[in-house]
């Protein structure tokens, strides 16, 4: 999650706006999207705030999605081990746009390896990261007034990446017992105006996995109306997370399952490396005009102004993609945080991946109950920022004893309520 | 200069396009501008295939702006010490989306010592680069039909981003005699819907360094504008080559000279780092609304999903920012190429900085020059890829002994036409 740190976030737009009277101004919409409140931000910035005011330990801050564990030790020893032998002007130059051939060769080895499919060198296209593969997909296949279906709860980013094109978010709640996907709710939702549906498992905000038969009758759905309409419906596979879970829990690869599907990986949480922006984009090679899409991918990323992802670090993924951290660490924090709050008697989905719970909110609007929470030092951030209402989401890639600590906090909320 | 690497590249538009009968298809403007061929990797491939052909000596290729300098040492050295004494979860972890705050205020602090100029960390925002910077700039200023005004000869990818707003890009031709700025030239295309200038110096193809007189000249023609519509036209400084310069050659300070400027900064060139993307852009606080110029500059890298620029190459910029690499040698690379040109007979128009040279082609068309220049193993760009006819750009970012073992090969060329 990306935070902003603009001081005049809460600034006014100019009066001549609201006015109506724009005349030759710079871009109003990129200014208003520069200057738009995060909630998540607000909630960091209010919890630095009370850091200093009562100590660090505490304050519970549950708010963002920033790996806490350490990246594999492999990672900053290849860095090391490349700096050292290879040429500076071959280790920091460009690569071609699409990514160094080596990279590229051990990304598709090691999805075919894994997953048993088919992917070439020639389908993967290398990104700085999961906002960049999104924000590259989307332009590549939406025109303006096209639709893009998100399934609620969802990364509000999806919102900034579509509009960017001036294409429609399609929201589509999951079910409520679960969070798992509303087929028939999807299914409705379909129009002739539909470009793609973007599916993030494990997702992020409820740490839910969708399983191989939903994926499966989405997959009918979609192909059902494909057949009559003549055109794809393509899944946009938001994987950041994939390596991120717990137990013998195994997620779906779409591609094997869905022809029209386009892959967005990042390294950001599998190697704890967000800062570096580094990922890819898959254009399966079974989607229909998938050399069209893979071409469109290499115009969007060069219309956004992507002339390579970093040298050094597309180096280091060819010879650690398939690494992960130590993710016993976020395990042990699940199984604390989950069994501790339902044994208060909070209403929990269970997370099966990424590093994030989902709570009901104990009363309707759930930002007045993470304005009670705050009482108690619990920052946790209120569902209406992913599209959904009512629940609350608790990052806990933080520490086991941070967790520990705040316990007692999230029962005396509870006793707020329900004492 | 970044090179696409698609075997497709020259595969025909679908036929459905080319009929009119576009429907619900991904996005065609997308798709076309991944398929457009490059010239210059049309020429590199060529040259590729010469090499193997004749061996690698006997190819004079000068076709890529690649530095084939190596970062200074310090860069690599920061590197592994970062690695060493930081924390792997700090150095590979997200900053905030503007740019970790030690970094910006380093380049802040740099720029007033050398410049005398009273930039601020809040001023700054870090990029993934100088495309990264012009294209978020660009984006954060244009309105859909705004136009923005280039000076021919210029860098091709300003084209993609001014389209990728659906902004309107006009040419104004520079001088022919010397290829410095025309400032009636620019006076006559002035219009209410001009947003900006790029002003790019030491230009890429040209090597020509804009001198302070000319850029106050500029500058006059545009605050009259502004003085009589109300509305700034900013001048947006592209400014990768700013360190590449030779002899006592000064590159004024826009920012100094006039208030509505933006510069795109990049290291790629000025710490032979172009692989890494890392650079940034300063909106001067001296711009009118400078602050929700900034604002619109977060929102549109926010949209174009740049989530924040390379952790690590940031905390390297923060300590080495201000170092170049030894740019001697691209020195004695000029001197040799231009003054044996000049000896020949060649019309070559005297580099100050980058690494370019722009000569004269000796036919109308350049193009069938350059197919010329083939015959003797003579690999140029020819200038129609940068907005004007009748030149060849030479990058000179080679071995020194490329350049003198091409001499004769330049020497038979003039001599098949002026013998």
């Amino acid at each position: 999650m990306a935070f902003y740190d603009h001081s005049f976030l809460w600034s006014f737009v100019p009066k001549s706006v609201a006015e109506g009277m724009v005349i030759n101004m710079i871009s109003k919409k990129m200014e208003m999207l520069g200057k738009q409140p995060s909630k998540i931000r607000e909630i960091f910035e209010y919890s630095n705030k009370r850091r200093k005011e009562i100590g660090a330990e505490n304050v519970f801050d549950f708010s963002l999605g920033n790996p806490n564990i350490p990246a594999p030790k492999e990672v900053n020893e290849t860095i090391i081990r490349l700096l050292n032998e290879r040429d500076s002007i071959d280790v920091h130059g460009y690569t071609s746009a699409i990514g160094d051939l080596n990279t590229r060769t051990a990304i598709a080895n090691n999805i075919n390896k894994r997953f048993g499919f088919s992917a070439q060198p020639s389908d993967i296209y290398m990104t700085s990261g999961a906002a960049a593969s999104l924000e590259i997909t989307i332009k590549a296949l939406c025109n303006e007034e096209d639709e893009v279906i998100v399934l609620a709860p969802y990364f509000p980013e999806y919102k900034v990446f579509i509009e960017n094109v001036n294409a429609k978010v399609v929201e589509v709640l999951c079910r409520e017992n679960d969070l798992q996907i509303d087929t028939n709710a999807v299914k409705s939702a379909i129009t002739e105006k539909t470009k793609a549906i973007i599916i993030n498992s494990p997702n992020n905000p409820s740490g839910v996995v969708f399983p191989e038969s939903d994926i499966k009758a989405l997959a009918k759905v979609l192909n059902d109306y494909s057949n009559k309409s003549g055109e794809p419906i393509y899944i946009i596979c938001d994987e950041p997370y994939r390596e991120i879970i717990y137990g013998n829990i195994e997620v779906p690869y779409i591609p094997n399952i869905y022809d029209n599907t386009i892959v967005c990986y990042s390294y950001s949480k599998s190697l704890s490396l967000p800062g570096e922006r580094i990922g890819y984009i898959l254009v399966s090679n079974k989607a229909k005009d998938n050399k069209d899409v893979y071409a469109a991918v290499c115009g969007a990323g060069r219309s956004s102004g992507y002339v390579c992802a970093s040298s050094l670090f597309q180096y280091v993924i060819a010879e650690c993609d398939g690494l992960a951290p130590d993710i016993e660490k976020y395990a042990e924090n699940r199984n604390l945080l989950y069994d501790s709050l339902c044994e208060i008697g909070y209403n929990a989905i269970r997370p099966d991946g990424a590093f994030y719970l989902f709570i009901k909110s104990l009363e309707e609007d759930a930002n007045e109950f993470c304005e009670k929470a705050k009482k108690y030092e619990l920052m946790l951030v209120p569902s209406d920022s992913f599209g959904i209402k009512g629940y609350v989401r608790i990052a806990y890639c933080v520490s086991y004893e941070q967790i520990e600590r705040s316990i007692p906090s999230f029962k005396k909320l509870f006793e707020e309520y329900c004492g």
